[in-house]
């Protein structure tokens, strides 16, 4: 599942569609759409609905005002060329939209070439918070493809640029992903969790220098305010264990933090994670539960394994009890 | 989780507020409160959001105008006492509302008294479609609290009666679940899902005859397109098994089956369910994977079995050589 979603300079891609493009339909199809006609209406509705949500969630009133929310988003795209928009036009929009306590300590949870599998490990802040589960991320997640164009009426609703075509960390999508994984990362207290994907497709590493992770969340967590890192490394059910904790990209991620001054644990396939990789997978062997289907089997080998070494003793002592006859 | 979601008579309410309400504030607070004051914008947004969702997951463009969905849901319950509601005012909506084609065969899941369980289980289309995976069920899992009244403007902002306090599968609540439950059942074909609870709180059990279910879906499937029911029966981890395909309600509920002419198998905590619940679990034996823990535990008690074994039979052979010298 996790490791078709792409490397993490796809990162924004994904944010943006993979949970729809590219869990449920081809990848091209979606990702060179245009922008949704409702694209108004949708984020409107959606930010009411999910400050709401996040009121409830947190038990006090969230205040953001939605219509000006919109404003703010749109102005960073809107009559401009689609790679011409950067982190900074999307500031005042992330700004605003951030939603103070919205990340509970100890709740953040970072992904690399993850999206899919790390938003069903928060259950939308029922366990932890994801990008996705946080004002801004949710938004840019539930909009669909957007972009702009310089001509009347200013949005392009015909075709997008997709993320990689346009120079890295830039363009509709790339300004508006560092632009919340900066702000995401700077909230973040407490416990870190980080997903790592040690089953990445073709050249794609679990630890890109690349990355949205390394380049704009690492370097704004308040380091007074964050007690370690929780490095995850998931393995795709049946795959290959190309990267693990101690190999691969993994040690210097692990490096990193060091020289950041972090503490950190690392743990491969943490069962959590295997739980929810299994949904997927529940006939194969490492998703067979210990109470379902070992302890029957485990018993009659224990069985087979002591009347074996019966006879195999007996026969021993007999030759013993032989030769010093 | 899910058996403090209620039994099933509370459906309706679980349905529109167990997301939140029920998982992340004390129930009281939201199921009281009056209807959210962006509740136009926020169903108009959602609805163009979830049209494009489930075109994406059909690959096919779904043609529902949003803007006449709120006319006909708005119609059935503003201006109106809220207890004095029906299913049939909600009708003409849920009729506009359903999408062809949206529960593909084999993919209808239904539930009783496990919302939560129900929906991580169907992944929102990726796997399985349920009632909340539906442009009905969605929408009305996303617009909270709502109910009219007769004065104007016709909503009441301010309070609105929880689903119990209306009578039963009446009211703003049970009129539109009782639509909905309706509807979906008239479109599920092939093998359909039905998750039930095994532990479920105090008198409640896990088939209720006046359930949704039972009253709403049951005698709405479409006979001749239904292949087999899958029951599964699922039991909240470290719980007394109160009830399991062989006790308890379920029985009754294969006797109804049988009575309506449906093949059935039932199945006591299948495996993806019991992956889902342990996510929250992780510690407790049940949860433990066989392949991180009973193989090296298993060889350990071979060894230790093995060594007793061999003392054991040494001594035998050498009480059996003594005897025979």
């Amino acid at each position: 599942m996790s490791s078709s979603e792409g490397g993490s300079i796809l990162r924004c891609t994904c944010l943006a569609f993979v949970f729809l493009s590219l869990c449920l339909v081809p990848r091209a199809t979606a990702a060179s759409a245009g922008t949704n006609r409702h694209i108004k209406e949708i984020f409107i509705g959606q930010c009411w609905y999910y400050t709401e949500y996040i009121s409830q969630s947190l038990g006090e009133n969230v205040q953001q005002n939605c219509t000006d929310l919109w404003e703010k988003f749109s102005r960073a795209w809107m009559y401009k060329d689609p790679c011409n928009v950067t982190m900074a036009d999307y500031e005042p929009f992330v700004k605003a939209a951030t939603v103070p306590g919205e990340v509970p300590t100890n709740k953040a949870v970072f992904w690399e070439a993850a999206y899919t599998l790390t938003h069903d490990y928060s259950g939308s802040r029922r366990r932890y918070v994801a990008s996705a589960d946080i004002l801004t991320g949710y938004l840019g997640n539930h909009v669909f493809a957007w972009c702009g164009q310089e001509a009347e009426p200013g949005i392009n609703f015909d075709s997008c640029p997709l993320e990689e075509d346009c120079p890295m960390f830039q363009g509709q999508y790339g300004g508006m992903w560092t632009a919340v994984s900066k702000a995401f990362a700077e909230v973040s207290t407490g416990v870190i969790q980080m997903i790592l994907n040690g089953t990445t497709a073709g050249t794609n590493v679990a630890f890109n220098e690349t990355s949205y992770f390394n380049l704009f969340e690492l370097p704004n967590f308040p380091k007074a305010k964050v007690t370690r890192f929780q490095l995850m490394v998931f393995h795709d059910v049946g795959k290959t264990h190309k990267e693990t904790c101690n190999n691969g990209s993994i040690p210097l991620l692990k490096k990193r933090l060091e020289e950041l001054g972090f503490e950190y644990d690392c743990a491969d396939d943490p069962s959590a994670l295997r739980h929810i990789l299994c949904l997927d997978d529940i006939e194969s062997t490492e998703c067979q539960f210990a109470s379902k289907v070992l302890r029957p089997t485990s018993a009659s080998n224990t069985i087979g394994t002591g009347f074996k070494t019966l006879v195999f003793g007996g026969i021993l002592v007999l030759f013993y009890l032989i030769a010093i006859y």
